[in-house]
């Protein structure tokens, strides 16, 4: 029986319950919010659904102790709104205030409930939000990790199928770093219908840092226009969370602790049944190599920074 | 290749798309929007996953002439905000005046288009809506139909199914009538597990007035709780379109037009390759058909009476 | 994590594998069979296929202690050559006597595995080689039950949607008793597009005793043609597992044990995480009870007589 | 509306078309075998288990002119009996005459039809029959190509998959050439969790050409224990498939035209809603570039042997 819990069912934790559920993924879902009606309503509008699909998944809101089961606990709380007012500038660091009040109540509530599986965090700013949560849970740095750069990952595909016009999985290779401005298109790991990536933008006279900025800033076009993002990264969440269940041992980046850096960064990783099976180095370039040193001290410097602040 | 269309990327025609891409329903999809950053947005997240997906979508924006051979075209536009203010009392008329607009302004497009395949409406007043549109596009009675009460009977299976601590698919029988105040549930056709819910109420006392009531409110719970609703709706909406595209002449009840009210109601129907195939007429007892045609009588007035109205 | 298992990997045992892996449902999945070599090659087969689909599932094969902490196992072991021979009148118990020696095979191994997960039949004859392995493992009678006439009453429900041209979806209502020659449709039951199949018959002039002869005669027009059946019986199998998994408490028919007959048989019931949560009885008309005791009779009959057959 | 045919119902005909049916991918199915009670029996048993699925798909039999509208044709026709009779050594060459008598006797037909979808073939010998078939029914290049070493890469996947303990999805690169003895592993196109195998298998000292040859031998395994391979490979098809109806534009390798050496063979190419959109030119090593030619030599040579020889 799959057992999946979710912590904050705004646009995103709300995705990541309807796919769970569409797809027929979940036989058990346990969703938790502070908002107790929203919490509800979710519960109630997927339970409405349930007489249209062929499977069915018992939902259950608001209960921490259904967690001491859960094998996989989606972190998706945050606060869009006080997010849109302080960040005219698109900073994910904004957010970090309010995302570690949240993490500093649920976490020690995660804790007594006895969850042991594996968590998955959405929030922002990721990879230190992640970092926190994990710090303060006392769960392990293998069972806790967070989608980071698989969703910038996810927009670099679709940015670069766009230019060669294919199948956004025929784009192989990775956005490493942190989950916000300092990320970096690894363009050295990356490969179009098999092809490097870097040959065929000299051979088409494409510049790629054309392509790095329309992939990092995807999600802000997204958010401007919707006032949130939702699809893109629940499935992605989702995918990473299936890897989990299944023991897939599948390669996956994702943001997990790099022990080089001493920090959660954007790398690639094994992801199977205890969550973060092994970090996966690559050959990058030396420029990349700086980038990601680069990348993972401003998480580190920043998380440091906030750390130290007041609430 | 299954193509289909969504006009109005609100949070249900968003849901929408995201369960036929998700579920690799869709092969195209068009979105439409006046929100032009809107649709872009829906468009753009909804391609960002597609790197996470084992299936494709090709997914455009904001263009009429791509529905000449759409064969499903979703009508999901609404203003929910306005609604919200003007609608203290959980009235789905009071949306009328702004849906007629829209249907003003979208009507004449889709008929240029030259679209002639199934078209399935989610807006409110639900049964009016759907008339209304489909004067207004030409378009034949069997091609448009709406969700209606599907949703309607959807809850009520979800309510029945918890009182009998069941799955609410083992609850048969249907919600009839207007998708808002008038509608009621025939409990002569309500089965559990196969055994008929007036004989089973009598002998556990159940009053099946309490449950009608908790039926019709379920959507005004998700509503106050969330400020809309959406996973129910898009996949009784998705549902629908699948039976249209297998021919599967399908048994569901939906919003479609009865020659002898002179209106759009929600009442059973076979669904297949056309649209609505065929009504389906039940035995009810008396004093459900009397509700019906109260029901019935109900959409046709108000229709009358907004369709003189100044916009 | 869902753990399925399955004891025979004939064309019945594969399919139901095939379903598992291609679908997503299963996140790990044991392969038993006395041929280590066709164990060895569906296991193959279905982890060749896992680098072209979404999901993964881990796959091993021929080890009972895996048993241990498996949700689902299927019993789909048979000899469909033995059976070809020996049963020219198309009649399922002539596989007994095999099935019986295959019951005692693997009834000691399935107890000292230390399952106490839900063990699902499809072996024949089904009721009576389903209440021999449940007597000779000493699971509970919850726990293990049968495909028995689910199987016929989708066939009853496929003959019945042709002759109405309609999705035998909408077709409700059951196909008791043995899964075999002594079975019935139980008219009373069944509803097409939600009208009593009795009315419509009358007014049609249909004869329903052939359209329940053409359900009773399905299984043998595939047999006849292929060989054996299986993506029917599959499908229906791995229905009933994901009720069990998800605790669906779904209304499915099925061969459990009856108490009032004292013996397994085709009959309605309730299907959740422990197995059959309830038996649940229909009015029957008179001669449906008649026929219903009479099929129920006959399995305990032939039960009695080849358990004292030697074997 | 999606529109799939199949011509011949072994084995791998019926796993197509039960994935299609059971994955809800098909809207319409046409199976076609010159064995009638083959061809029923595959249709009724899919028939029967439509009441046990959320999807539906309409299924006709043996009908040519259903063809015209057809979306995808899967050639799957084949004498596994024959084949297995003459062939102990397990050489495909040895179909090659069975196989030409049913290309001789289904193409006209297909032709006759107005078929102008996309023909996918699997019967073996898979690149020359694939040849022999397009050129017999006057289709394009692009519209016939054949799943080739798509499944052998899929095998070369699971083996390298199983040596480096992860996901066959984390495995990129391909097996080029025949689907047959020739094939072999592109070792310079492979990576494992995003790192060149060539260079792990150093560190490792793992022999490349070990696992080549599982890879090669992978389907024979199969073969020997079930008498026939069936989910791989119809898992292959359908995916191919899948990728023209969406028009995917995905990178897949499968046996197409290639222009260099004039013959179908097995090579990474751009498939989309025309078929074959593109072929892809990936660089290999001047070893890999003379096995490919050797094995394209091969089955052009071997193609233009059997199509002198009478029948």
């Amino acid at each position: 029986m799959r057992k999946f819990a979710i912590i904050g069912v705004g646009h995103v934790g709300a995705a990541v319950a309807f796919t769970l559920v569409t797809k027929g993924i979940a036989d058990e879902l346990i969703l938790i919010d502070k908002n107790e009606g929203l919490a509800r309503a979710e519960q109630l509008d997927l339970q409405d659904m349930q007489g249209r699909i062929e499977t069915r998944t018992i939902i259950k809101i608001n209960d921490y102790s259904e967690l001491a089961d859960a094998d996989i606990l989606f972190i998706t709380a945050g606060n869009i709104l006080a997010y849109a007012e302080k960040d005219a500038a698109g900073n994910r660091w904004a957010e970090f205030e309010y995302t570690k009040n949240i993490v500093q109540d649920i976490a020690p509530k995660v804790k007594a409930s006895g969850f042991h599986g594996v968590a998955i965090d959405t929030m922002n700013p990721c990879d230190a939000i992640t970092q926190y949560f994990q710090e303060n849970t006392g769960l392990s740095r293998q069972q806790v990790f967070a989608t980071g750069t698989f969703l910038d990952t996810a927009r670099m595909q679709k940015v670069v199928s766009d230019q060669f016009d294919c199948d956004p999985k025929n784009v192989s290779g990775y956005v490493y770093g942190e989950h916000g401005e300092s990320q970096f298109t690894a363009w050295s790991t990356v490969r179009v219908n098999g092809l490097d990536i870097t040959e065929l933008a000299k051979e088409r006279n494409l510049n790629l840092d054309d392509l790095e900025e329309a992939a990092r800033r995807g999600g802000w076009e997204v958010y401007s226009g919707k006032g949130y993002t939702s699809w893109a990264i629940a499935t992605c969440a989702v995918k990473l969370s299936q890897a989990v269940l299944s023991d897939a041992r599948a390669a996956y980046i994702c943001s997990c602790y790099n022990e080089k850096y001493g920090t959660y960064v954007g790398q690639p990783a094994i992801i199977g049944k205890n969550g973060v099976e092994e970090v996966t180095t690559l050959p990058l370039t030396a420029e990349e190599e700086a980038k990601f040193k680069h990348s993972a001290d401003t998480i580190k410097e920043k998380f440091q920074t906030f750390d130290k602040q007041p609430n």
